[in-house]
Parts: C-alpha cells; structure tokens; sequence
C-alpha cells in the first residue's frame, strides 16, 4: 500500500514548516539535539460534535519514516532559506539525519480513539522528533478526519445499503482526492468512483454515465451498431425497434404520453444497452425521471430482458430522492407484474446529488426504495469540521516529564511517558481509556483502580474493569518496523470491529454520551506537582 | 512550476471517475468518440456568498494535458476492471490517446472570474474531452476556491498588513498543502511555512519557534553556547548575565515580579537569540504572555540591542490578539522611551491561533498593533464552503449545440461555441461579461448592444460598454502550448491586478452586487429555440 507520500516524487522531508528547522538549528547549536525525547500526537476533541474518531494514517507515516532523510538539493534549499549565520556544521549534519533512532507506539491503525488520548507515541533524538511534526500530523488528520466522518455516513445508512464515494472532482486536489477514497474506504465505504485510488489501493471501483453522456444524443439514427445478440446465442437482433415495441407498451402500462419521452435520452440508453448488456444502468434525471426517463429506461431494460441480460440499475442524481425512489419501486413492480418479470422490481436504485449526513438521515427517517448512495462533498471536505485538530505535543525531554500549562485545562498536556490502558465492562465494551505511568503495574481485569477523569481535576473515582487492554503496539522501533501491517481491508475490518464494539451511547452522532479518559492516581499527582512548579 | 500531478508518480491519466471509461467505450463502440466535441468548465455560484472567484489550476491543467496518456500498467487496470464484454479494440485504442487533439481557451490564470461564465473552454474528440473532465475539475476546483479565499482575507486584512499561510497540518494530506500554500500565495499571501512549497515554487517561507521548543527548557543552566559576539565583532560576552541584568531593569519598569518570569521560556529565548542574533523572533504565549514571555522577550531583545543586534518580532498564538498586541506595543513604546531605543517601539508583532474571515475582520475593526498574520485551517480547509462547484457540460458535438435542460434554470447549460466579452464601463471597471455565438461581430466599444441578463429571460437590456476584451485566450492549440505561460508571481500579481480593477460593491465580503453575466440577442434565441425543442 503506496502512500501518498511514496508518489510524490523525492522525500516529503521537507514537507514541513520552516520553524521545524529554525528550532532543530536552536537544539543543534545548544548540543542538545541527540536528547531523548518523547512526543504524543492526539486531538483535542472528537470531530463533528461526535464521541470517537477512527484514528487512520499509520501506514503513511511508517512509510514516511522509513525514507525520511534530506537529499543534497533539499539541503541547499535549506541554506537558501535559513539566516545566514546558520553554521555549515549544521547543514552536514542534516545530510546524516533519518530516522533510524525513532520509534512509534500507536493504536493499530482504524482504531476507535478519544480525545487527549494519544494516537501515536514518538520518541526519539531531540531534533528528528521536532522535525517530524508536521508531516505527521498531516498525514493524520485528514486521514482520520474523513475515515470517520465516512463512519457516521456508514452508521446512518445502517450496514445494508451500499455507499460510494465519488468526491474526486471536490477535494484539495489529485492527493487530497486519493486519501478521501482510501480513507472513506477505511471509515465503511463500499465503493470509489476514482479509478487511480481503485488501481493503487485495491479499492472496488463504481460508475455508469454522466448527464454529458444522455444529452450527447438526439436520436436513435445515432445508435451504433445496432444489433444485439441474445445470451442464448442466437441470431443477433436490431434492438432499437424492440426498444420502441417495448416503449408503446410501457407508455400504455404507465399511461405516459409516447411523444413526450426524450428520444436523445433512449438513444442514449440504447447505445449503453448494446455496448455493455450485462450492465445496464440508466441515469434517469437528464430530463423528467417520470416522464421520460423511466419510461426509457423500464423499455430498454424489457428489450434487455427479452434476450436474456439483466439491468443492474438506475440512477438519480437530482430532485427529491427518497419520494422519486419509492415512485420509481412502484412503476418497477407494475412492470414486473404485468409484464411477468420478476426481478424487475428488485432493480437497484442508486442516488447521489450533494448528500450530506443530514439529508441521509432525513432519507433514512422518510423511507425510501434505495438501494446505493453516492457520497462526494460531504464526504470528502467534511463541511461539518472540515480539519481534524490533530497536535503533536512534547511529553518528555532528557529523562523530565514535560507540560505546557495553560489557562485552558484542555490545552494543558499531560506529561510524561505513559501507557494507555482500555477497560472493558462486563457486557463487553469499552468505558473507559485510562492513562498510567510507563513504570506503573498495569490495572488487572476484576481489580479495584482509582481514577482521574480528564478535566474534572477535583475528585477521584474507582473502577472495576471486566477485561483491560494495552491500547497501543510498537510499529517502529529504532527505524525498524517490528509488527506486521494490515492491509487496507484488514485496517477496514478493524475500523468496523472497533466501532462495533463501542456503546451505541458513544456513537449517537448528536450529543454522544462522552467516553470517560482518565488518569491513574500517580498520573494525576505528576501533573499536578508539574502545574504548581510553573509559574 | 510543477503540477501536483507532475509530482505524482507516473501519469494522472487514471485520476478520473470510472464512469469516464465507461462513457468512453460508449462512444467508441458507437464509432462517435471521435466526433468534435466543446466542454466548458465554469461555477454555477461565487464562493463564499461572494461576488467574484479567481479562476486558478490552468498552468496544471496544462502541464496534466500534455503528459495525459495512459500506461501499460494502467490499461492493464481498466481491463480488469471494466466488464468483462469490453472488446480488446476498445484498449488498444486507448492506448494511441493522448490529448494532441485537444484545444483549451482560459481566463488568463488569476483572473476575476463569474458564475456560469466558462473558466476553460475544451475541444477536441469526444472520447478524449469526455475522460478530461474529474481531472479538469479536481485541478481547478481547489486551487480557485483556495485563491478566492486567500483573496477575501487579503481584502480584509488591507494592502500593509503581511499575511503568512500555516495550513499544511490541517489540508488534505500533503499535496492538499502543497496547494494550499501554491494558491494562497496566488490570492494575496506573502509567505508561507511549507518548506516544499518553498522549495517547488519559490513562494517566500517565513518561521521561528513553536511552543514545544519554549517548553523544552528548564533553566538558563542548559544555554549552550553563552557566548555571544557583539555586531562590532568585539570579544564575545556571556549572554546569559547580560539578559539577567537586563530583566531586573525591565521588571522595575513593568512593575513584574522577576520571580514568576519563567527561567525555561528565558532559556529558551536566549539559546535563540544565541543561535540567530540577527534573526530572534520570541514566542511569548507558553507561559503568561505579559508577566513571563515580554519580559523575557524585553530583556533578551534589549540584551541583543547592547551588542547591535536588533530583534525582529513577538509572535502571539493564544488569547485576545487585538487587545494584546495593543499592550504590548505599550510596553514596546515604554521601552524604547525608557531606554532611549527608538526601534524598539515599532517591533513587528505577529500573531496566529486559528485565525478565520470573521475574527480577521473583528481584528481589522477594533485596533490593533498587529503586523503580521499567520492563518491556517480557516485559510486551506475553507470552512465557509469547503468546496467550489465547478461543473464541465458539453456544450457542442459534432457541429450541434447542446443544452442541459432542468428545472432549475441556474442549472441549465448555455449551448454552443461562445465567444465572452467583458464589457468594461467609463469608470474603468468590468460591468458585464456578455456571452455571445462564436459567428457573431464583437460588441464595439461605444456601440450599443442588446443584451440577455441570465436568470431573467423576460426581457432585453442594452448597454454602451466604454471599452470591450475578449476574456479568454488560446492556451493550448491540438495539444501544443501556444501561449507563454506566466510565472507563479505573475499570475499572482494579474490577480492582484484583476481584483483591483474589480467595483468594491462586488467585492464586499457580505452581500456584494452582483456582477451582470448575460448572453447576445442571437445566443438568448438558440438558446430559447432548443428548450422548446426539448421534451
């Protein structure tokens, strides 16, 4: 699985800003540049007003880091840039900088995570951690930014209705676009429109016709060829005039005037038909859906089926789309009884036209005959929270627990190397991410552990978890990758066990019950001895 | 200038919806794929309930056209993923399509662009024009909504002001923030911290500290090197006890308790300072902004002035920023007065902390002391509408103009090869961009012509325009580049330049006028003629 990163072309080492490097200059010339130090990346708070976030990106980062080093053109950028008093020294010793001294703890990647609750854990010397932030952080918060979001669209639609994402045309350009379709995949989506996303990541790739296409014809003389063989392998028909025996009838059946439905647009099913008989599919709002395209469509896919194909479905792209797909059930069941033909009212319909999370509710509440939702906008730029306020945030330096106090309480990190321990309640899900020091004994399933929920700094609570979990892996250990990476249908199926395993209270999409994170006892004492030394 | 999709591994040809390839096989399996065929490229709506958009994304579109062909590899792709009916013919054409057939007429790149006026016009076979169309849009969508916002900020922020992007951790992924950065420059930014788009475009990179570095110290022990060498190139001086001396007096003067100044931000200014003499820039928010950091930045600054250096600024990222910078230029001042240092007083301050329009324009009009300012999410992720609705219809094959008839008749296409005036009026601004048939005579200067508003089909205007340009220019002729192709600084300064020249009453932010898009007498009656002709 390429990264984005890994297509373009040379490192993305300096895919960062430039303070990045005005600091790594500033640790260099103190000689405090090999420290070790310790880095988490979380955000602050879940996305769209919701109670998780699918934490995504993993893959790309390791890859990242496993080419992360300054090529000599890179370099002399650099001494273009920075002030001219920077020291040569410095400028040598970036052209030996990689990453081989870091290491990456993380939730495998998919993962339900909560706010303040790190993603990844970074450490390494002073200076390459610094460096990495900003890549990092964009790598992941886009990516875990529409990952979820494709989520809550996964979550309304419920598991049987198919969604395809088709927002390459929206996003922040060809990248932009490839991480929403890996990405929305990753969050439950079942299918892209983007072939390249399709060709890189595996992705099943969707799609018919567009409007340009219907409008393009006027009349059925622009057919060609002409001639259709049925499945059985007879003699090949001339498919446009069964096409119009078929429209006379259907007209009658639906009492549609005849001269009313578009010719250009049946020139234009036809054309489909003949070219691909084992996949016709019908846009049916290039002009009126009942009047015209309907009817042209339910004649063609009737010819169709006189010589054995199948239609696999219409699609409706504008107008009222849970009413037009219950009128449209209806004029296929009519179809299918009078007619004879039994699968004609199970076509699928397949809907798109500026979706967003708000009108799918609205289309799930209505009900609706629709079998597949395209998702492209609101899907891809998540107007709702169109960034993921990812932070990347020094927890430990030469052996010191770190914090930045502020007057905000959630702006104030949380020092120190740490653990990150899941509890799980006896019916089975997860309540609680409980943050512990490194040296700590880990909670144990049964156990009485007291606790410092985040935020509410005044009071501690017990807990009694059913089962305990280590939230994070180690993926990269001094440069090395020390776990196996999923695949992307395996990072999927663990995003969808996860979400699957969470509270129906946390994943409500509007004021969700929010997820308990917390502190230990010792935790809690480190940060607050930590706050009354600052001043 | 690379495209983003020259930094893409291997062509973009793929970076498309599948249902492109589908409608290919159609036409070509209907032996219409090489008909000629006119697609334009326009917005239905200004961004942002704007008045204006900055067409942007041409130069890439450019440099997209003349590598788009398709590879083995790719070819290889579609067969598996088209059905399997697909005739192998249909794949060795592809493989001879490249776009030496193409023709594109633009709006120079940064133009002052309307809705429904087309950005791009595209001719050429049908098959090829048609596949265009989701990179086309990808490639322009994103980079004229980003430049159209940078363009509002830059409107409100005014001409003296200097404006910096920092969007790279919130856009999607890293090319996302390669276009961010690429076209916020475009739209009236001076500099931006992505140090690749620095390097790719040779857009100016400004950066100093973040707060990870402030709070990675802890004391003046770990300032390494204390040594300092005064300007005049004298014997170095221990900076440390310079600053401690200079801190007492600026305590005194600011009546500030020496004892809360935070000694870690103090150590962190002066290993800086150490570091980049001429260049100290101090992050004064890690701590509390006017007890801690301008003290410390005093001092240190003050400490640098006796060796002749000057500082060159504060950055804020937290708080009230208007009101803050309003006090610490009172302390600037009393400084400069107090210790006779006249520079002092006019210390560029800068600040950032998710900067949006509404709280820039809160900024411009309650007063402030600031003289630079960074935006990020608000800049790259463009949440007053994180998308542009760009569209590309078929407006003509095969000699016929075509329309898209709807309901809605903001969605209904102008049919057939248009030529656009801009109609400019006594006062030297554009009024009107009047569309009319390629075979018409221009409208003349002085001469009146009759016009058709869009959107109100009832009756005829005339208007007597001042002086008349052609908007769009020939840019790429049968797949050769046949224009020279202006630097990324000289498309944003004919940005610059086209919105200067723009009424301001189309440029309000809120409830602009409308500019006038209107269509020839000849255009309004083909237009008429063929909804009339449709069903």
């Amino acid at each position: 699985m390429g990264a984005p990163g890994g297509r373009l072309r040379g490192s993305l080492a300096l895919l960062t800003d430039l303070y990045q490097f005005t600091m790594a200059y500033g640790y260099w010339r103190a000689g405090r540049h090999r420290e070790p130090a310790e880095f988490e990346l979380f955000f602050r708070r879940c996305p769209f007003q919701g109670g998780f976030a699918l934490g995504a990106g993993l893959s790309e980062c390791l890859a990242f880091l496993r080419t992360f080093r300054f090529s000599q053109a890179d370099i002399e950028y650099l001494e273009s840039v920075l002030p001219i008093t920077t020291e040569k020294a410095f400028f040598d010793y970036l052209r030996t900088v990689d990453a081989s001294e870091v290491s990456v703890s993380s939730a495998p990647e998919g993962s339900v995570v909560f706010s303040r609750v790190p993603i990844f854990q970074v450490k390494g010397p002073l200076l390459v951690v610094q460096l990495l932030e900003t890549t990092l952080l964009c790598l992941v918060n886009y990516a875990s930014l529409v990952a979820t979001n494709a989520a809550r669209f996964r979550l309304i639609a419920g598991p049987d209705k198919k969604l395809m994402e088709m927002g390459l045309r929206r996003a922040q350009g060809p990248d932009g676009g490839l991480s929403a379709s890996k990405y929305s995949y990753v969050g439950g989506f079942d299918f892209t429109s983007n072939v390249l996303a399709g060709k890189l990541y595996g992705i099943p790739v969707r799609g018919t016709v567009a409007h340009s296409y219907v409008s393009s014809f006027t009349s059925l003389d622009e057919v060609n060829p002409r001639v259709l063989r049925p499945v059985s392998g007879e003699e090949p028909v001339d498919f446009p005039s069964r096409v119009e025996a078929w429209l006379s009838k259907v007209c009658r059946l639906l009492q549609v005037p005849a001269e009313r439905v578009h010719c250009g647009e049946r020139a234009a099913f036809v054309s489909y038909a003949v070219t691909f008989p084992h996949n016709f599919q019908g846009l049916v709002d290039t002009y009126c859906v009942m009047r015209s395209g309907i009817p042209n469509f339910c004649a063609v896919a009737l010819a169709l089926n006189e010589l054995g194909y199948r239609a696999i479905g219409v699609r409706l792209d504008s107008g009222d789309l849970a009413r037009q797909s219950v009128e449209i059930r209806q004029v296929f069941r009519t179809c299918s009884a009078h007619f004879h033909v039994p699968w004609f009212e199970s076509i699928p319909i397949a809907v798109s036209n500026d979706v967003s999370e708000w009108n799918l509710e609205e289309l799930a509440q209505e009900g609706n005959e629709i079998d597949m939702i395209g998702v492209g906008t609101h899907l891809v730029t998540c107007p709702l929270q169109p960034s993921l306020g990812c932070v990347y945030k020094l927890v430990k330096v030469n052996g010191c627990p770190r914090l930045k106090v502020t007057e905000d309480e959630e702006k104030t990190t949380i020092p120190g190397s740490k653990v990150v321990y899941r509890l799980w309640d006896a019916a089975g899900f997860p309540y609680m991410d409980l943050m512990a020091l490194e040296e700590e004994p880990p909670p144990r399933a049964g156990k009485e552990v007291e606790f410092w929920l985040l935020g509410r700094n005044k009071e501690a609570g017990k807990a009694v978890p059913a089962s305990v979990e280590i939230l994070h892996r180690l993926y990269l250990k001094d440069g090395q990758i020390c776990q196996a990476l999923p695949s992307l249908t395996e990072i999927k199926k663990h995003a969808q066990t996860s979400l699957s395993k969470l509270s129906p209270a946390h994943k409500r999409l509007q004021d969700p019950e929010a997820y308990q994170v917390a502190m230990t006892q010792k935790l809690h004492a480190l940060l607050t001895d930590l706050q009354r030394d600052s001043p």
